[in-house]
């Protein structure tokens, strides 16, 4: 540490750096693996790629890059506030969602503040949290998902965020409309409460509700979706916030303002059209999810019921168990996400992916699980 | 201001919030003016828009937006790192030099710290210097310039991080390698110092310099690039650092994995291998801004010297002349930016374009300034 970063504040020196991975293609490079065989069912994308009209809306918009994009996303805004049936100025769009997320802690969380959130949730909840300068309470879960009843205990006077996750990642656990409403009714309503809704689209119909038409009854409530799962636009960063518009208007002076870029607003704005695309997404992930489920439960591996799109499989007892999986299932052309970060050693996050991909990543588990008998 | 809200830190509150804009086409639609022949040259935007290069390769990522974009900007690093010398670890990705703005600030500044930077600087140092909590010092300009005596006389114990731009926006104005270099002597090697380069590649051949080579001396030097003016990629946002990589890792803790998208990337890094272009850019520059210049004093206009992309002209001695002349340019179909915001309300920022549109505006200018006399 020099003379010039000792200086920094200690809650960002004492932030985890982000280690990224080599880039796919470089990791096949080096393993040498066939690229055209290899399959990536570890980020959780559509495996469809994205719709036709997103493709239509990107070329359209790539014509005109020299230009800032438009700072408000006026026309993404005005659709989507259609498309809920809320105002404009409630709607807050982010470079991503995980941009929504942060922009959520900026404007609530500093120094001497809290945000709690549950054990096994996402990854960013603590990042942006520790990025502000604020203490970070982790409630443990339960049966792997979110305790609501000891995220109530867990509050207290400094809690300025909760973070809830529905369907959460990476366990894919569910809470059921009646299950949010009672903590909504109970939670205290100085407290922002960002329900992140990321695999909302992956939901089974009975268990579909909408979330954003509760704002008017809890103001303290804000909504965050992606573009990033089930719209197919990954590569492109896009998330939104539904929230009361006095919050958007906090977040949105801490927003950069084109944190979104051209080709992102047309590209989403163009996917909220693609009901076909979307459909066909929906069904191909049930079906996938259904199958990666019993698959793996026939070899004789627990799988937690998922919600979203993808599964969570614990592949041994040893803690390094994960780790052993997935670097044999790599080695075998299959990349998962291994989860031991999350605190999760012994597990695997599996993406649902198209059938010929999830055939061959249960073709080659028994061969990569046979790892941990040698070990 | 609810109970909800009344919670956010003062500072964010405090902030001004941005109000954005309509889109142009909205604003040419209300004003009833012909798309076809308006003018923009309020943005210091690329006027040949973006170079063949990225636009190949635009449409090559666009083929594999389903999948989230490399975290690490592994390809793009590697060419910024080959370009100036530098290891790959110095280099950060932002999503545009924005992002690179509040993440050096994000890094090192908090509640009780200051940064220090001048009067008629950017509008980004003040808001990213709020968001983190801290107190921004403002030195007061010298003929519209950087004092940079002034600024190590301003300089305190407490301040972390110091803004310099150059040339600087909205003013235009330049300093010498020679000037640069004899501040880092003096200034304190524990406070960071931002060089903000958005402009550079619209220097004159004679008052080019190499500020990415000067780290191994200092240590504490940070010099931040765009792709948004010379590239022509303001529609896709990306800038970028060269620092120590120690610097970099700090950056790195408090940097979204994937701030910048796959499109972006990509673009960027062919933008760089595209110097018919970027010579093009700097000679369609150097001639439009000669012409903008020459043209507006004629007028009998103060014009200050440009090193950037853009002239700064006072346009009268009343305090809403700017408002005023730039109301009138506009219904007259040509966009230009006034600077009130920047403490400048008589002066007018009008971007150098094509020749055809720099010729509009000189034309268009007369009868614009008439509206000042019957004020």
């Amino acid at each position: 540490m020099s003379i010039l970063t000792e200086k920094a504040p200690s809650f960002v020196r004492e932030i985890a750096p982000y280690r990224a991975g080599k880039p796919a293609a470089e990791l096949v490079r080096e393993l040498g693996l066939n690229p055209e065989t290899v399959v990536k069912l570890a980020s959780n994308e559509n495996p469809l790629g994205l719709g036709e009209k997103a493709k239509v809306a990107i070329a359209q918009a790539a014509l005109d890059l020299g230009r800032y994009p438009d700072a408000n996303g006026f026309s993404l805004k005005r659709k989507l506030s259609e498309r809920h049936g809320v105002a404009a100025e409630q709607i807050t769009l982010g470079n991503g969602s995980n941009d929504i997320l942060e922009l959520a802690a900026k404007a609530f969380l500093k120094a001497g503040s809290n945000s709690v959130f549950s054990q096994y949730a996402f990854a960013v909840y603590p990042l942006a949290t520790q990025g502000c300068g604020a203490q970070a309470k982790v409630v443990p879960a339960l049966n792997y998902g979110h305790d609501l009843d000891a995220f109530l205990a867990t509050i207290d006077e400094n809690t300025r965020v909760v973070f809830v996750a529905n369907p959460n990642n990476p366990t894919g656990t569910f809470l059921t409309e009646k299950q949010l409403l009672a903590f909504l009714e109970k939670a205290p309503s100085d407290v922002l409460i960002v329900l992140d809704e990321a695999y909302n689209e992956f939901l089974e119909t009975d268990q579909q509700y909408d979330a954003t038409q509760w704002i008017t009854r809890f103001p303290n409530l804000l909504v965050s979706r992606s573009f990033s799962k089930a719209y197919g636009l990954a590569g492109l960063r896009v998330g939104y916030s539904v929230s009361s518009s006095e919050v958007a208007d906090l977040m949105n002076r801490v927003r950069q303002p084109f944190n979104v870029n051209s080709i992102a607003l047309a590209a989403a704005e163009a996917a909220l059209d693609d009901a076909a695309f979307l459909k066909k997404t929906f069904e191909l992930n049930r079906e996938g999810r259904a199958v990666l489920t019993q698959g793996l439960q026939a070899l004789g591996l627990e799988v937690l019921p998922s919600a979203g799109n993808f599964v969570l499989v614990k592949v041994g007892t040893a803690d390094n168990a994960g780790a052993l999986v997935f670097d044999a299932l790599q080695r075998r052309g299959v990349i998962v996400r291994p989860v031991g970060n999350y605190g999760l050693p012994q597990w695997l996050r599996i993406s649902v992916g198209l059938p010929a991909e999830n055939a061959r990543l249960l073709a080659e588990m028994p061969h990569a699980l046979a790892v941990l008998d040698q070990a």
